[in-house]
């Protein structure tokens, strides 16, 4: 079946997010360098980050909120008028943060967006991922965009639906495997994969080698001729 | 020309919100009672949040982060661990508060999605909105949910065009005259002003008296009948 739209993750995949989340944690854990080791910092702040996750979700604004709640949790619940203000400060600045394309990105979209239609589909922060995409540039190459609260098959089934010619003649392509891939080739897309050199511990899974409408690309510049090899 | 759709605001129309704000407003005063009069707190909480409105958007997690940065400006920068503790669990029980449907919600979107299109169109937080909606209930009266960072004419012109016959033919009904009313009689649609006790400033506006498309109901339940009058 010739392929019609191409669905395309946003964070990581179009622009840097997950190396800001990173630069936001070396932050806190310099700010906190007196009360705790880094190892410890990090566990306790990604177990706070798991339990909150399904009341705040994806998003800076939760991420602030989490750092915060492990500055409490890491000072006995007395944590220094510093610390909140820098933690305040740290999540202003990663939401205000200028948004650049990842290297090909331009290049690829225009090709694509010759060929298919191109719908974002992105979790996190309704009004943040809409500044992000107005910032980028990109947003005149994009059909349509979806910023959904979780990525599971259904969605990717209701948004080709919705935007495509289903998804049995769509292409998602992403950095996650748990969230752009194996969610999209269960709702019987096809999914490439563009691995970003940091992964949130949450995004973590295994890759489907071997299925056969799955692709592991180097790239997103190798993500045309992929699709063109798919008819 | 027929009215095909009808869009409803969820916050303060469907279900309490802006009541569980001002709660939890009264609780942060108590909170802060030793440090500021209520009056100041108020003042200094509604410039916060009116400036933290572009980078925050709407819903609880900003919010809570405003909370956070008043306590901070009214202690001098030095808010005690009891106070961060209790604002973080106070935005928490906002997020897990049970959502129960204002009286007459129920029979009257019942009545009316045997007529019209129904399409939720609501501000917030994207996780939030879509968690209230299924705790309420009513998910499945409504052909589509729209959850948007601004509710402006541009936002009503794509919503009613995209899942409706275009703002022509739709009525929007909600609380706020600001983000419901006057945008939505703009786009070219019908508009209805249900109010709600409570209003926050920010939502504030003048009724378009006289406005031809324009009605001002006492409760949803005269809804279907105002409706019924436009043909």
């Amino acid at each position: 079946m010739r392929i019609t739209t191409v669905g395309l993750d946003a964070d990581d995949t179009l622009w840097h997010n997950e190396t800001l989340f990173r630069l936001t944690q070396n932050r806190f854990r310099a700010l906190m360098a007196d009360v705790a080791e880094a190892e410890e910092l990090d566990e306790r702040l990604a177990a706070i980050e798991r339990r909150n996750l399904s009341l705040y979700g994806y998003g800076v604004k939760g991420f602030t909120l989490s750092l915060i709640e492990t500055a409490m949790e890491l000072t006995g619940g007395e944590p220094s008028g510093r610390v909140i203000a820098d933690i305040l400060a740290a999540g202003r600045e990663m939401l205000a943060h200028p948004v650049e394309p990842l290297p090909g990105v331009e290049h690829a979209l225009a090709e694509l967006s010759q060929a298919y239609r191109l719908v974002l589909i992105t979790k996190g922060d309704l009004l943040h991922q809409e500044q992000k995409l107005a910032a980028s540039g990109l947003g005149d190459l994009f059909t349509a965009v979806e910023i959904v609260s979780e990525k599971d098959a259904s969605t990717y089934a209701r948004v080709f639906g919705r935007h495509g010619t289903g998804a049995a003649a769509a292409a998602m392509c992403g950095n996650s495997l748990r969230s752009d891939v194996l969610p999209a080739l269960q709702a019987g897309a096809y999914a490439a994969h563009i691995p970003y050199p940091l992964t949130w511990a949450h995004e973590m899974a295994d890759p489907p080698s071997g299925h056969p409408r799955f692709a592991e690309l180097a790239s997103i510049a190798e993500l045309p001729e992929w699709l063109a090899t798919l008819g």
